[in-house]
């Protein structure tokens, strides 16, 4: 199968517009027969940087939940495969930094941030749903979004419940993530597929976000990696059965060498 | 304080010898004023590839335990410090692929290798020390050897104990460890120091170590890097403080942001 990302670069306030973008740039630039699983940014559609609830608000609700639903599933069923893309989801206790797994008739699954980044804290509740892997016809697929990579027990958690390959949705501002995924698919023997934005967001300043969306194989190959700035997309040839063999060599066998007695 | 590496090349069955050659090194090339804490290779006096017991335990019994432990102490002793040394651990129960930090006067720590590589599963038996913690006036140390690199459990365990410096005895054969000590550091916020070993071994073939001994602060900053070939050595001014505090910002805090009811 193949799989890859579009970094693209959302406008803050403007989903409906975003949205037209995405279309367009999926219509304009990607072959739909190159592509099995698309990964698409954290928060893809609204942009970053709302710095209290009630900015997020007029970005999340009931109606832009079903929004990016049906954006994804459109997406999907253009490209006959599947799609993460991440969102503010709107819920009655509040808001979550989230990320949808959508085939064209169904969602799959549904991921909540759990490492909350900076001010996300003040804006989103932690996640709740903790780390899981999704079934599907293309294989086993876990989501982490964006901070997650900082803490290796996320993409842990993900490869001993089985994950294949992590959809790992970003807006990336420090400059070590692209780097240290490296280690996450390597200690996991996963592919991952980091996609980032680009481009900045006017908010206390300029935040500006990093690009290179990222992909990596289980033996820690860069298979393919973005520019900083600029929209981008690419797609790969995946084999997951490269990351169901856990063993390194004769002896090694990843998982099973693992001693949790000694693990805090 | 200052801290740092010996990148050294032992020849197999030739103790002794390398113990000379050893001291020598350190007698013309190193200024005792300028190192604290000294860390050498994993089975830094003997060598790598002994294929069985019976070879191993012409350089490993009780005569050989001693002779590691003075060695280490009297280099102690010359750079009125600690050194963190590689050996074959001698017991009734067998071998262990361990590791010593050592004052001039004492003995303060003691690593076993929890995650065996390769062939050493049929010489050695796994570690049933655990990742322990020594608090000693340079700082909070702790030890791993080699292969534990590739679980991120190892250096987490160390550092969620407390660990400001992880010492790294290696023989690394494989590509990938320089590179992922990097999120290693990272990810925990610790000083590591890996000192590998270089040249090869007649074994099965050659058997040839990667060099490259390197240390990274807690930003996962490169602070010193050795060649692939050559003995070398380098220390580096070390504030353990920059360890301690594992605020990355104002807000998160790398190790009260665990979730670990979410984790495996």
């Amino acid at each position: 199968m193949k799989a890859g990302y579009i970094q693209f670069t959302p406008q803050l306030n403007q989903v409906e517009n975003n949205i037209k973008r995405l279309h367009k740039y999926i219509d304009d630039q990607i072959n739909p027969d190159q592509v099995d699983l698309l990964v698409l940014p954290e928060l893809a559609l609204t942009g970053y940087s709302y710095p209290d609830k009630q900015s997020l608000g007029k970005v999340s609700s009931e109606k832009y939940n079903k929004l990016t639903v049906d954006t994804a599933r459109k997406i999907a069923a253009q490209i006959n495969g599947m799609v993460v893309i991440g969102y503010p989801e709107y819920t009655e206790d509040g808001f979550y930094n989230s990320s949808l797994l959508v085939a064209s008739d169904k969602t799959i699954g549904k991921y909540r941030k759990t490492h909350l980044f900076g001010f996300e804290s003040e804006v989103y509740l932690p996640g709740n749903l903790g780390f899981n892997v999704f079934e599907t016809r293309l294989g086993k697929i876990g989501m982490m979004i964006c901070f997650d990579w900082f803490f290796p027990e996320a993409a842990r958690t993900l490869a001993l419940k089985g994950a294949q390959l992590i959809a790992h949705p970003t807006n990336l501002v420090m400059p070590y993530c692209q780097r240290a995924m490296f280690a996450r698919s390597l200690e996991n023997q996963v592919y991952t597929i980091s996609a980032n934005r680009c481009g900045r967001d006017n908010w206390k300043g300029v935040l500006v976000f990093s690009g290179e969306s990222i992909i990596y194989i289980p033996k820690g190959e860069v298979l393919s990696k973005a520019p900083v700035t600029g929209e981008h997309h690419d797609f790969i040839e995946i084999d997951l059965q490269k990351a169901t063999n856990k063993n390194i060599n004769s002896v090694n066998h990843i998982f099973n060498d693992r001693r949790p007695e000694f693990y805090f």
